[in-house]
């Protein structure tokens, strides 16, 4: 009795809630909303932020409803602009074409915390656009405008290290995506001297890193991720000795700005900046995993392609087959085998290694084959790491069997990684290759074939 | 023969820069603007900065007819869209009405320097709008964007004051747009502890204010500016003291971003932060010029209203015909009988005062009449400081005349000044008021009439 | 061979570096060192940081054979200046007094890390002086110089915070001396809303805490230790329950700053530093360990005292024996049973301590007896963190049983911990009062008595 | 009657802030002092921040009579330490002989604002040290601690330009004591980007330059002041044509620092830092005015020198006399002419400077004899610019006849300048030459005798 009465007052006040947000919302395109947005924005956030899950979706609903354009408006003005290109009746097109929701957000925007909410509010509306595609639009004005607010012109590039605040360096923990972190201890060795983490921050979310890179500074292009992460690996403190930027491993930290690409400048920008740093450094190579590659290794029928020479396609099929003659149709039977060499060292690695020669020379090809000419047959089988990078410009420079054996990248791609290379000379040109269907790709990965 | 020469190759040089600049802004458009944008913008913006005036203008030319949205793909999307309001179509049909100047403004600004150098051009732009109006649609899409990022959400509030950096100071002399800066001593004046002084900046703009607002915090409601000026007036220090918040003067400081109206929220969070710091503030006022008085008074062929009850309009007529016949129809001899109060002190100048008492009254009455009543009759004689505060959701509290004895104060206003209350509790019903015909005024001043 | 060789070399430069030091400190104090006193002063501190062991005992007889005042020219000055205490006499007194390693030492700080290294030779300097004493009045000169230059007025006082940077905290965890820091979670607890961690930092060593105080803040005055350093136990965010600040933990961080006592003047800055934030607070105190006690509960033959009345003695005496009687003579009997109470809670906890309440009865009155009457009988005995706390012109507040059942708590004091109380109006009474030699306390403490 | 009331008063009130200050000097020393010095140093500084010029007088006395050692026991451990040099011994006898004004500006300085107003009090204990010489010992007490507090090693160097705040620019106006700045424009000149200031800062008075040094950037050793100091020469902005930096000026902000040398630092610390800055520049040097030089040359009897051989000595005593026969005996005709170059430019001032081509040669040649030997003869007219810069080690680089034509130029040394050049590895050696009693000067200087 008395729980119903309590739910029925917690109730009672969503609806208030709810009620006062949207109806702040309104106030706010309207004349009053002109004089006193700043007090009507905060009035509708902190109604927003108190929402409960099911008033959310009801304000989403709300959003998706009511501050689309005037379907008859637009179309007598794009009959107008269609008749006479005056730079008035264009002003008059686009401002009714564009959905009132955006000057909404903008006023929200001028809130106290506002930006940090309205980014807030898109991770929650992308949460729900799974299973309600009627939010597509509203999304897609969230992204428009984040998209403008988060242009890179208006980002900072940071460094973070050791000195870096205690409270940053728990959300680089936090949201690694790549190479999980092992606590404060792993954490360290990724700050060393020989290794370099930058982030960029919006000037209004002087606290939240949108996106970070990890990069060490080798010798030599990596071939396998675990001596970069090894924690009793000393730091190498020669600044001559660094020859390589190595990127391995890149997260977004804001669910909220899905959609809003910031990796591509990222790694342009930290490039630029080591290479201001290190003159000594000649080559920015990633190290990355190819998370697709197991999966349509498995599935794959057989390998065709319409752009190799039949001879090529069939030896390829020859050794997929063989594959899986002896590790199993999905190929379990390779997991154990590879992960075996883990905890071998020296010559007794070498020595595994060598027994399984067959099976990494025919993934190594077979990785190759995958990422330059695997897509056409099925877009959707393509890896999203390698469209990431082949899109971003990189070159794919060398493909690495036995390149990570933690389970994840057995499961993902029998222990195969990647180098893609970014050679900023050349990146408008292979970018445009790739976009007309051609990978650009190192003669060695070539030969592969 | 020689100089001939030279201008030849200046002009060859330049045509280079114009090319470099129209290929750069049409290839960060294509396919390999989305890999290399920060490069191509670099050097459209690296050109653009090198080009001389006539060249800009063919710049400008250029934005307004190559980057205008499809008039017949929008007509398609708005008679798909009016058909039937999905989101798919509605995602397709603003995408297809935002001019593509847009996106290129967009991804311009993701060079270094970006957002000053965009900044830049929309001065230059609205310096040549004056002449070609068909750089308007080009004008809105700088308006829309910059009104877009320089939302006061991004904006910083900084109090600036004699520990502020001379290279800021320096900006504040030269931008200072009501009551002239005479100097640093003058400045230095401003910025006592009873005086305040607040601007807004913008992130990547740290050095640029972007408008600012002069305070003086005092015990009553000023009816004169030359006190709050006087160099030789000692500063109250007793915090005590200070009930009263007048905002005295208010500068734009960024010719480029004029329709991103900014004063209205630098008011009132300046309020905000006053109040915060000393409880006892109670009053937020400003004392403001009345820009357009003088003009309109000496052309307006007599007092006429519908509003106001015929008996007060013929008495306001009757005053203006008794000040007209003593000071011409002009009444250019007003202002030297005005102008010699500036000498005299004590009890001469009230005797002095004593002596202008009809004219003064006149003055004030038909001031008050002016700001209340004046732009019914005719819209465009209305005062753009009064429209201002008026439409921001202040109210007219006090009209003061011999208020500013200035070559400036009487050239524009026979010396009137008028003092506009902000009471945050009210300005939104005020606005309202305001958008609806109907100027919000003390009862003091509604009894002028 | 060869490494005999090698170590010959190594000798061989080694004595390079201790005679390029040597001969630097004696051209430092000669005309030579008027002029370029940076260059040469560098040079010594390059050197000293490469010297091994051996050598840095070599220099430091250097220190105290060479650099000591001039008897005969003393003894001189000193007879003037008894003759006539003019200006004269007494400056060229004053100056012939102070030994010459203050201003080698002044000279030497003039160098790129100058106080740093300085800081450092006074640690290795303490190190040695354990077992040579004919080093005491170089580190008499270190400690007078290091005490004029770590002044208070010199130092600012900062808040440690999980903003803090990693590099200081993990100084912050490595340097708690009286309650162990368990890592990155334990210390994030520490530093929760309802905690606060101050430290002093001197200008030139930005980066290195001198001295930090850990605080709770609290409804009451603590009894135990355990549930503040509870990492499970939510931290209260209602400002307004602050009503005690409790001071319990106190930890150097710098060994070369011995002598320079800080800890009095941070105790005192951060508790006006907190009263000014939260006004709530009335009561400053500290939960603090009584290291010596069981040492000295051990060890005593039995209670006797001049300053109480006979009865009274007898009682603790009485008291005492009991407790050896039942828990052997070194009262080693006594850890275990404390000890079993840790596992226990709730009713369990309350019976377990039940039982013990004669041995908790007895250890609170024999610790009230230490604290206030033990060290008369022997100074040697006394307790440092009472005599510290005591110096400082606090009052004993409480005796707490059964407060720290750590195995430090119970190896130092069977688990008793003691409230120390700072009232700031009394401090400077309090002090003058414990330098006569009475103990201040709380009634309460007198009547266990 | 009410006026000598008021005054008395005063006077009271004045007595009890005199009392105050002397009783918590007194108490700052005794055991209460060691228990909360800083409270009582706080309430010491307020009573003294209080005091009228009188009462000061009187504190000053009370500080010269009560805290000097006391001569029996300083004797007593002076004959103590000269059986026996134990560092017992010693460590008595430094405590001993060591005035406890020391312990109690030490002790004073723990209060907030202690440093700022001990510099305070030592300025204006110098002021009334000229008058009397009782308080020289606790003046030199002032100057052994603010010497040791100030050590090169805790001040910060940096940099000074227009984007410095306003009110650290206003007090380099103020104290330029070289080159009289008149005016922010005039100041601007002089922080452009061919001209450098630097000063040095105590972090405890962060707002506070203690000396500052203004450099100009140039292409070669310059000659005349003038165009350094010239509002309208356009800025070089070339930095690969800087070759030479030219310290021009050098000023104390503090008067109760006297007798803390920093320039010496300043100016080589600045050359390091602007040689890391432009490693184009070769040659760090001065142009210096010669205050003394017109003083000695007008009342010098004739010249004569051990040093030199007669011959030259003849030459340059008849170049005297025939200055004297031209321009009088006081050489006062010689300022007019040489004014009057001031106003000729261009081709008049070739051949007015023809004109004076004997005067000129014979200033060079009569200031090059006064700089290298003139004090020998007369120690006490030395020029005071000249000790300071040979005493750093610097070299007599080249000597400007018509240099420097401002009224104060012609005043001190009839428009004369020099150059002094630091050669840092030549430092040492010059100033342990010029200890010996020979000044280092360039080839071309010693030609002119």
């Amino acid at each position: 009795m008395f729980e119903r009465l309590q739910k029925a007052r917690r109730d009672a006040k969503e609806r208030n809630h709810l009620a006062g947000l949207i109806e702040a919302c309104r106030e706010l395109l309207t004349v009053r909303g002109d004089a006193n947005s700043v007090a009507i924005a905060s009035r509708a956030l902190e109604c927003y932020r108190k929402l409960a899950s099911d008033a959310v979706r009801e304000f989403f609903a709300v959003l998706a409803n009511e501050f689309d354009p005037d379907p008859g408006e637009v179309l007598m003005l794009a009959e107008k602009y269609a008749v006479s290109r005056s730079p008035e009746n264009l002003i008059a097109l686009a401002r009714a074409a564009e959905p009132p929701r955006q000057e909404l957000l903008r006023r929200l925007n001028r809130a106290p915390l506002g930006t940090a909410t309205i980014v807030a509010m898109r991770a929650q509306l992308l949460a729900r656009l799974r299973t309600d595609k009627r939010l597509r639009a509203v999304d897609a004005d969230f992204e428009h405008l984040l998209g403008s607010w988060f242009n890179p012109g208006f980002l900072r590039l940071e460094r973070v290290d050791w000195a870096s605040p205690a409270s940053l360096l728990e959300k680089i923990i936090q949201h690694e995506a790549v190479h999980e972190i092992d606590g404060w201890n792993d954490l360290r060795r990724r700050l060393e001297p020989d290794r370099r983490c930058f982030a960029f921050f919006h000037p209004v979310l002087p606290d939240e890193p949108l996106i970070f890179v990890e990069v060490a500074l080798l010798s030599e292009i990596p071939g396998a991720i675990a001596p970069l992460l090894d924690r009793n690996h000393a730091a190498e403190r020669d600044r001559r000795k660094f020859k390589v930027a190595a990127f391995y491993s890149i997260s977004n930290c804001q669910p909220g700005l899905r959609g809003v690409n910031l990796g591509n400048f990222l790694i342009k920008e930290v490039a630029e900046q080591l290479h201001a740093e290190f003159p000594s450094l000649k080559t920015f190579c990633t190290l990355s995993p190819v998370p697709s590659f197991a999966h349509w290794l498995a599935r794959v029928p057989s390998i065709s392609c319409a752009h190799l020479k039949p001879a090529k396609v069939a030896a390829l099929d020859a050794l997929l087959a063989r594959l899986r003659a002896r590790n199993g149709d999905d190929l379990a039977g390779l997991r154990p085998k590879l992960s075996a060499l883990a905890s071998l060292s020296g010559d007794e690695a070498q020595a595994g290694a060598r027994e399984l020669e067959a099976e990494i020379e025919a993934l190594r090809r077979l990785c190759a084959f995958y990422l330059m000419h695997g897509s056409h047959e099925d877009p959707e089988a393509s890896d999203p790491v390698a469209r990431f990078h082949l899109n971003n410009g990189a070159r794919l420079e060398r493909v690495n069997a036995v390149a990570d054996l933690s389970r994840k990248g057995l499961r993902q791609s029998f222990a195969t990684m990647v180098n893609y290379l970014y050679d900023l000379d050349q990146v408008e040109a292979n970018h445009e290759r790739y976009i007309g269907g051609e990978v650009t790709a190192a003669r060695a990965v070539g030969n592969l074939l």
